[in-house]
């Protein structure tokens, strides 16, 4: 087989589960439009002997492919990281480049200790975390409005928004207690907050989202439903946003942020300064 | 004020949200165990004015500390970076180190171009996400038996052993339709799985946990209850072990892991493999 020399394979290889790793190497991998990648994650290489087994398998795929392909490692176990190293491949050392770089800044020499980049399951902010999944859960569509005061933040918006993949987001990765809360039909008719939520609005944050894209997902649940139509999303949609406008609760449209990005933004409004998980 | 060596201020700087720059810091960092980290996450730096503002908080952080604090950056932007870089401070670009090193590796130049490590709201990709987030919430703990064979993944076990947080994970990270079912006495006296999982029985994947640890999380929920009493938990999970031995389904402990970890080996035993959101 010849060279194609715009598809390139890339082994995301790592001791723990290697989801940083992938994040951040499609960060940087997003930099060169001009090559498709191809990402195999191995993870859980916590072993030379698994280490070794690795670097046969990046050097039958460069074999194969007449092509070095790009590995990112976070491995710590330094036999391992010199197995895969000598391997057929462009070897990109995400994590010791930078704990040499911090050993040379700081003066101190690293621990070298494997697998710690997540909390195990027995930690104090690991509770926490479940507390907060599980508060999420039961505060979702304003289905529990018994202990919202408990709440970090409460979401408000109209039908399929994207206030529950929010919600559960910012549980998931920092342990906030996000519930949220429909604004419905009524509630414009009215023309004020749900009183429920009269007591927490300085938790309250709002979603919002192009009328258009609205329709769309609405018409993927129930199709050629009147909830569905452009022209009831328009009317929620605007009714929902000079409500929001009145009250004065900070909000933000979701329509092209991914929910990393809405929930980011979310915790910097409200003033929640949290770690990430 | 004079320096306090082992307390050292980390800056985390990126032009979308420090999630990942976050997280891979915090991976870093942890091999340096005799240091106190404090870390500020500088989300949404996407100017080089806002990029001077950052600066300037980190000099004045370097000058109250008299030590300079360590930047994490994932900026993009050349003329963003510089600002940064120019301060007091120990500069670490996750970034631009590697895509330096990509660029010379396989002699092309980058694009440059800033924010693409998540999707944004309107991909096919962010939908399946969503679309999964949706599946996985309606097929929590066993509660809508239709469309289980659309899932992905079915994840059996006791009450409270981390069927949930799991399954949200699955879903938020990989697009993973991942249902939970639970394990209930009735089904330990009967010695058999549930009816309802019998015709999906290769998606299963079974979750235990040490009946001391799933004691104390019930005890959380039920206080003094017949239901979180040690008893209770070792019978639930000796008889669900066995059952799934019995019944051939791959199953792990999660005393000791967390979602990530728990997450990625389900993954990897069902033989799905997605990539990271």
């Amino acid at each position: 087989m010849t060279s194609s020399s715009n598809v390139r394979t890339v082994f995301i290889v790592s001791d723990s589960t290697g989801v940083t790793a992938e994040t951040f190497s499609n960060s940087v991998l997003s930099q060169f439009e001009q090559i498709k990648f191809e990402l195999i994650r191995i993870p859980f290489i916590d072993s030379p002997e698994k280490a070794a087994a690795t670097a046969q398998r990046i050097n039958l795929c460069a074999q194969a492919q007449q092509q070095r392909p790009l590995v990112f490692s976070t491995l710590v176990n330094q036999d391992s990281v010199l197995k895969i190293r000598e391997a057929d491949c462009i070897f990109l050392d995400l994590f010791g480049t930078f704990v040499q770089n911090l050993e040379d800044a700081l003066g101190i020499k690293s621990s070298h200790s494997v697998g710690r980049s997540h909390m195990g399951g027995s930690s104090k902010e690991y509770s926490n975390r479940i507390e907060a999944i599980n508060f999420t859960l039961a505060h979702d569509d304003g289905q529990f409005i018994h202990g919202l005061k408990e709440a970090d933040v409460i979401l408000v918006g109209v039908s399929r928004c994207g206030k529950t993949p929010t919600s559960l987001y910012l549980a998931m990765q920092y342990a906030v207690k996000a519930a949220n809360f429909p604004l419905i039909p009524e509630d414009f008719e009215r023309g004020s907050l749900p009183a429920t939520l009269h007591p927490y609005r300085h938790k309250l944050f709002g979603l919002s989202i192009q009328p258009s894209r609205l329709s769309e997902v609405r018409n993927e649940r129930r199709p050629n439903s009147e909830y569905a139509s452009l022209k009831q999303c328009r009317y929620e949609v605007a009714e929902a946003e000079r409500l929001m406008r009145m009250e004065n609760i900070p909000w933000l449209s979701t329509t092209t942020k991914s929910i990393e990005e809405i929930s980011s933004k979310v915790l910097e409004d409200v003033g929640l300064n949290r770690r990430v998980f």
